[in-house]
């Protein structure tokens, strides 16, 4: 029997996060699944790290109250999603695995999923950030981990998804990468696509994943051009010269790459939505204008959680800097000095015209 | 004798036109040809097309006060920048000829300088949008016009350059489009480039003026965006599928674009710029917000000049409906019938569903 006659059940499909994000794309997915019943299991798992809100758990609220108080506050989620406290538990048997929690869980949630996924399972990773190896200097995709460490096929989802935009069923767009896997399109289509929702797919996941990441360094650059007063040419200045560093890199790192991808939600919408409205914009410009530093202000602003621009400018300044190309990125380089207190914030458009200048 | 050893003396410059984009540019160009002034006449003619202030030519201002009191109050124009009213006296005997006027004039102003230039003339074209044909149906790039009109050269200049801040030396860029001229490179970029005004040259000269003009287009449905509330995700998905209805519309009437051209500051910054602070956007906005005609509003807002967005909507949408291409661009198309009154705005993001529901 070859794997396309290979009788197949109703495909099952698990959350792995319950955050924001997870809370916001558990409605899309919790709805699609219904629509296609055909196709998939109507039970969407959703695995939550517990914890007790007033009293009571909030896997107990999610599947009495239908809502997750704490990430999506005022939003019904689908009744079919159901929360599961036990990771295993709630991903045992599933054919696809949506991971979207933040990248720092990464290596401990595939530790204690390894040998209990069934086997072909697909794993679409909403997570915007990369791996850490400050040692080894440079990054590695988050992507590349899962299946390190999984033996798991990968695919990846982004674009510009500001969560409560979503979850308000804003329209908007996402680009889903998934490598030498055409005949797995359609049913991620089934799964994430609607109305409000558009999905489009490509086979340069790499580049898919490397856009929703970098994009954050960028941001930072943004904000900072807003703290400084700024108007709106030089901050397109910035975000256009961001966007250039962005497919330089890729192109040097991650060869193969599809100019046309950066076309999609992934790039330049992403790009754009994040430059306007996102946290690490948001960030940058109060360290501008407060003079606290990175760390102080996600204290203040972010509940203690940290904004990935600047961590990911470090993580991409020790790769640059391991590959003697600083000086190809200054925009890059100087959002991780900026951040790190080095060079002063208003030091970003001198470093981009001696950048001009040395052409 | 060769060209290239053809000896030649300093060359000349003039400025057609004095608006305020026009005023702005003369800062750049009047300190330019001082810098370099073994390659630059040292004064920069400037056709103003005479008006009276208070009882005074406005030419007469400029060269007592140094100020274009009319068109950039409060800037000090360089003192070897010199209004003359007469546009043959303006443009006699100069090498090079920086059109920016609106595209309505350059007709006439082709007209009545025929035959009266010098040979080997180049004409730089800074005019933002197209020669209306609305009898053929279609649009004619105003460089092709040009060249037609006086057999010269020509090239283009655009980029994100909101005049206001450009002359308020904000750090910005701009792209050059020159074709098959590259000897003429250095000295363009000696003439436009400064320290807070970096130049990039490139060949694709017909993709860069095409970005000017139809970016206005997308302005248009940035601002209807605005105007009915829309979030982040919504208006980025707006602009990502502006441009690639840009790079789209280039590719099929004006072939041999290459994609790279899109990346510079005449592409994507201009965009982003156009779409968050300019005058169409604004317009745009208020149309929504107002229910007023876009008329109305140009009269309330502009002081009763026009917006480009909405007349460049409507060319490239005869165009595109003579080529029977209307439903390939839903957002061009749709832009042109919400400014017409023939469709609601809110029926902007219903026809990008239905564009990528019919994938």
């Amino acid at each position: 029997m070859t794997a396309n006659m290979r009788p197949r059940g109703p495909i099952k499909v698990t959350l792995v996060g319950s955050g924001n994000w997870g809370s916001a794309i558990s409605l899309i997915v919790g709805k699609n699944v219904q629509k296609y019943d055909n196709d998939f299991d109507s039970v969407v798992r959703m695995w939550v790290y517990e914890e007790i809100i007033d009293g009571m758990k909030l896997t107990e609220i999610i599947n009495t109250q239908h809502e997750n108080v704490k990430y999506l506050p005022g939003k019904k989620l689908p009744a079919n999603v159901v929360a599961v406290p036990d990771l295993l538990t709630a991903c045992k048997g599933s054919d696809i695995l949506i991971f979207v929690i933040p990248h720092q869980f990464v290596g401990n949630v595939c530790a204690q999923l390894k040998g209990h996924l069934k086997e072909g399972a697909l794993v679409v990773s909403l997570i915007k950030g990369f791996m850490t190896q400050k040692l080894k200097g440079g990054i590695r995709l988050v992507t590349e981990e899962i299946r390190d460490l999984l033996n798991v096929d990968t695919a990846v989802l982004m674009g510009a998804n500001l969560a409560p935009e979503v979850a308000n069923e804003d329209f908007c767009e996402a680009t889903i990468g998934c490598k030498d896997q055409k005949d797995r399109w359609s049913i991620l289509k089934k799964l994430f696509d609607t109305d409000n929702f558009k999905i489009a797919l490509t086979e340069d996941a790499n580049t898919v994943e490397l856009c929703g990441g970098l994009k954050n360094i960028v941001a930072c650059a943004a904000g900072f051009a807003d703290g400084l007063g700024y108007g709106s040419n030089t901050k397109s200045a910035i975000i256009r010269l961001g966007l250039v560093e962005i497919t330089e890199f890729v192109e040097l790192f991650y060869h193969g790459s599809n100019i046309r991808t950066f076309f999609e939600s992934c790039g330049i919408a992403d790009l754009i939505a994040t430059c306007s409205a996102g946290r690490n914009r948001k960030i940058c410009e109060a360290f501008v204008k407060t003079g606290k530093s990175i760390r102080e202000l996600e204290q203040e602003m972010l509940n203690g959680q940290s904004a990935q621009g600047p961590l990911t400018a470090e993580e991409v300044y020790l790769m640059l800097k391991k590959h003697n190309m600083v000086s190809r990125f200054p925009l890059f380089s100087a959002v991780h000095q900026i951040c790190q207190g080095h060079i002063s914030p208003d030091h970003l458009v001198t470093r981009l015209r001696e950048y001009h200048n040395s052409d």
